[in-house]
């Protein structure tokens, strides 16, 4: 199923710069933060993931530095979503996994960076 | 992971009008909706599945007379958003399999009106 449109990538940067990768890891994002807020509110919840949130988390993980020091908030969030979807897409991970991982955090940026760190391990670039 | 959330119903029709289930629904319908536009365009795609798309899909798969004459199409939307994440919260199905049926379909209204029909006899009540 992923595999039709799975594109491939020699380094991490080439990940967090790619925008179609970003809109595809916005809804995936957006899903995975709504299952988390469900697990901790206890009853089924939707939301959007926030970009200065994101944004945070990607600085907290060390991802900050490998980009553009120009790169705004905005595309440090895409730059969040399209490495959370990528490593979904490459199988490195389940949804159940990556939710497992955010619960274990009562602060929602640590959460997100924790596994932004976590995914920066699998990838190996 | 799921269970800590899940609600029960004992009708569908309890399902249908679940406004908290439905947020979360709209992000499991935006994901998958997303994947499904990734395959057929061969790279990562995001987007947002419409309400008159969904309402449309609910009323195709015969769930449209199940609730009131008077519920809007914003309303038939969230219906159709709730059904879809309760059979995956219920692991009743899964992602790819939901994205496989999505994928035979050229008319994205057809893909999901398929969807809702075989999360109707997926749930059996």
């Amino acid at each position: 199923m992923k595999s039709s449109f799975r594109p491939t990538y020699e380094t991490i940067q080439e990940i967090l710069v790619d925008h179609e990768l970003a809109t595809l890891g916005d809804a995936y994002t957006n899903f995975i933060y709504s299952l988390f807020l469900s697990i901790r509110n206890g009853r089924p919840t939707g939301s959007k993931a926030n970009s200065s949130m994101l944004s945070k988390a990607l600085k907290q993980a060390g991802l900050r530095e490998l980009m553009s020091s120009r790169m705004d908030r905005h595309g440090q969030a895409d730059a969040a979503e399209a490495l959370l979807v990528y490593v979904w897409l490459q199988d490195l991970t389940t949804i159940s996994e990556s939710v497992a991982l955010l619960v274990k955090h009562k602060n929602v940026t640590e959460a997100f960076s924790s596994l932004l760190s976590r995914a920066k391990e699998k990838l190996n670039l």
